[in-house]
């Protein structure tokens, strides 16, 4: 693929990914599921609402579930450097006429929705409440020590494209697949990334737009694999959809579990850094089944078709189909 | 099923099992697997053996490999307690009628060859030549850093009897599964040990004697999770049959991989002990998923269906087949 | 040393190490240390007892703290092999002019007492009642995730004699310390096991008879890391005494911490198997300092100098003092 | 103590610290250290030099050893973001009247020497050659699997100074220590970072310029314990100085080890990130322990006077001593 140039210059600096805003149906459950089985903490909780973090983050919150009918992705939220570059952003929003309003999110200040040309819901801000980083709180500690919030992967219709719009604002790519020449030569996924290690925002060909999953960091695979146990130990076998295993992309050890609602979060370790500027992106081919498994059992058809939807938002067919079969 | 009754004035009294003779087609491409990829220690070598051990024994070898034209199984060896209990032994399968025979074996004192009623091939011995213990001797850790040889298993197509009659050698059964009474209540699968821990030796329904595999030990999962990482990266990939994940049964954390004739070798890690004499067998059902598999993906057919042949042995089939699928 | 003669037909078969009685000052503030802190599982308690025990242990308990007004070392306890061996126990006892009597002992049956020649207090049981496995009890994980007891350490006044003592009751030696020859060439520590790996029952020269420690294992090191975290951050950072560490004698990676009445507890991990009727001794000379550490930090005086008392027993002199010195 | 202002707009883009290069006396004797022992990758060597890098890093070298008659520091190498950053850099140099010259550094492009205002011998620099990223090549893992150069260590006369400077140069404070206000309030030490987690550079109070320690970042608590094995046993134990253990600061899992020259080579786990611009920085009191250690052995008096000389360089005293014992 001929690779987006690098953006020094940003239209506004967006620092990292910060926070997921989820549907759930069953609230209790939820919090039951990531508070007491994940191991997140809850920050505070209303009839409506429950805020998480995970140990070393200062922010209020990184994941927020809030009842409703409808399982969904309302938001994923990014962390801008600074007030001005909402403003900035806002301006650029308007000029790309795209859709987008300030808001009063709880806990944070100043909050910029947009839903960006592809129809993904985002809200960018600066400042959030900050918490006592409970790093060494370590009786706290508890199901997988989630560390903090890692990245989002998102299925994508027009992949192509949203690269270059998200190159446009910054992102830089570390890792892609694509396919090999004969079978089309087109870009498949691609890996971007604004805080420094291996993503922020991970594109994948496919019906979108739609949440593939969000991922928190983990200290080490061991507490991976106890994990592991505990879900089988405690009723949800049936949640750990993948994993644990390797990527050759990113060299995570990964475990991919489903919340109750079908929320797919990963639980990530391993990777590596990457702020360089000069930091050149990794391909791999389409052909080449290690991409995605390194060693390990097959990902189950469920990972790659399933998704959450955003509200309100028409999921197209991708622009196409590759010409390889991307599992392993 | 009627538990075997504790045999606590065994015949002879075996200690624990020791070792297993390998007949390999290509001893290079073989001692490569086992030395590099996996971490024993070679020992001995000459034209057309190689001892080698794990990094706790004293014993000379815990796996010869020995160079011929067809892969197989040519015994498996277990440690007697005095020289006094090898001449019980020999009464004992003189009186059962059992091909045996004292031989020469190389490194190991007096060693008695015998195909049991069943027709597994089996050496046992009191005296081997001890080398200097490598536990300590860190600078040599690579692979998994097998530390001990744990255990056998074995396909078994007269699984009562063959229970039977290791139960009144003294073995002593810690774990089995059995089918419900209404799918015919019979068992399916039983460990059972001399040493202390889960087993010595495990017998699995299926067309047999056949090896399903010899397990060695492994001190924690991350190292198991390194071999997974060597092996993927260094053309290995297609040798690794199963896991890593967790047994219901014992507990283990486990790894299956495949030597290059295809002998099955378990990465065994996370058991308990079970020296008490009144330690009371686990029943798991056959309709109970997680025995196999705590959590992770299932095993594949080939972990079901393949194993190791011993030589000049007749394969028969099993005495039934099970009304429940066994597989995860 | 003259290494004691191996002893197979004992006079009464021992089994392992089991369980600790020790006597405490404050019930609660020592249920929230074992409970809360070490992750010890709480089976029972009344207003004078907790019993607690490991996760792999069926037995109802291998802790029992007493409410009173001393703290002490009340009774350690080992399993036999039968009720037979029980009154085998008596009968030799008897012979030997020892204080001994059954006494009834909650959650036990028949239970022996005996205060041995150099005043242990001990206690053998065959049976206890049972209480199902906690191991796959994945969600009750905390502390150090400790497994089972593994064995007691006493300091010992007359080492020689209390080593031939228990030679002659079957335990067998797996390690010791000795001076060199031109230092006096006496024997300083002893390890010795019946249930198959380092030991149940270890035996420093020094002040006694007093308990130095009694052990749980536990899986990994960053479980033993883990506790250190937790220890530190909530108070009980001046409980930990020494360590972590790694011992040369027995490879233990090791943790010493203190109970609010000072009782020591070691956290222990890595040790090696030892069934084998002919296991040799392996000698560490006094003058290595790598015996005691192989790598980390001295032990400080308090680990050299301090113990449990065991009620109304006598303390004495050690009957030598080593010419060299024992620390690192 | 004033926090410096956060710097967004920099006088020239660093990026993070990159490599450090020694001088030492016997080539052959440190080569082995650092890749046999320490586990680092020898990308190049010649009669005068060696050249090594971690596992995950794309650059040539993160380590250059040279042969010389004395041993020291010679430059702490940091990249910056582009070759406009170096002129950038000069030109500011100049104005400050420190001596800078561009040379020619093997591997390197464009390379700026300078001596900062405090007298340490740094070089900046954008290009150097890339090799294939070793994290997959699980094979090569040895040692302590050193994954990348993480952070600088100084000793500082002049503190406060120091850290207005590099404050000015775009360094952001994560945390910090200081003596309480009736001790004299003044700074002690502190930890910048330019690359988004605790530090890329961190400055002592003490005799001064010296190199106290350069850091390598280890994947888990378990590789750093492999490595206090490997060198425990294999004649390296002295060259343990430190640790395992927790600082509090930095959450860091700990280890410090001196090569064959004396210079000190931490091993680095377990810290957090920091990219945002409004993270704040955290203040530990000199009157708490553990800032130091969070638990563990106390630092030897080694640790807290011992370093690294640059060349040509007179040490300073420091500007003051602090009012209370800064060690644990």
């Amino acid at each position: 693929m001929p690779l987006p140039a690098h953006v020094f210059n940003p239209p506004f600096n967006i620092v990292r990914c910060s926070h997921a805003v989820l549907g759930v149906r069953d609230l209790a459950a939820s919090r039951t599921f990531y508070e007491d089985i994940i191991g997140l903490h809850v920050e505070d909780a209303d009839a409506d609402h429950v805020f998480l973090r995970g140990l070393e983050e200062l922010q209020h919150h990184s994941l927020v579930l809030k009842r409703q009918n409808i399982a969904s992705c309302k938001r994923l939220g990014f962390k801008v450097a600074s007030e001005d570059d909402l403003d900035k952003a806002a301006a650029l929003f308007a000029q790309q006429g795209l859709a987008h309003e300030f808001v009063t999110a709880p806990y944070q200040g100043r909050t910029l929705h947009v839903t960006d040309p592809f129809g993904y819901k985002l809200e960018y801000y600066f400042k959030m409440e900050r918490r006592e980083r409970l790093l060494q709180k370590y009786a706290l500690y508890k199901g997988v020590q989630p560390q903090r919030m890692d990245h989002f992967n998102v299925f994508v219709p027009e992949l192509q494209k949203t690269i270059e719009y998200y190159a446009a604002l910054g992102y830089r790519m570390t890792e892609y697949s694509e396919e090999e020449p004969e079978d089309g030569g087109r870009i498949a996924a691609a890996w971007m990334h604004r805080k420094g290690n291996v993503h922020d925002f991970a594109f994948t060909n496919g019906h979108g737009p739609r949440l593939h999953h969000f991922a928190y960091w983990a200290p080490t695979p061991l507490s991976v694999i106890h994990l592991c146990d505990v879900m089988a130990s405690t009723g949800y076998l049936k949640n750990i959809e993948r994993g644990p295993g390797r990527h050759g992309i990113s060299n995570a050890f990964f475990l991919y579990v489903r919340d109750p609602d079908g929320h797919r979060l990963e639980i990530y370790s391993c990777d590596y850094q990457t702020m360089d500027p000069d930091h050149p992106p990794l391909r791999w081919s389409l052909r080449d089944p290690q991409r995605q498994t390194l060693w390990g059992a097959p990902a189950p058809r469920s990972w790659f078709e399933e998704g959450s939807l955003f509200e309100d938002t028409t999921v197209r067919d991708p622009a196409f189909v590759a010409n390889v079969i991307i599992a392993h």
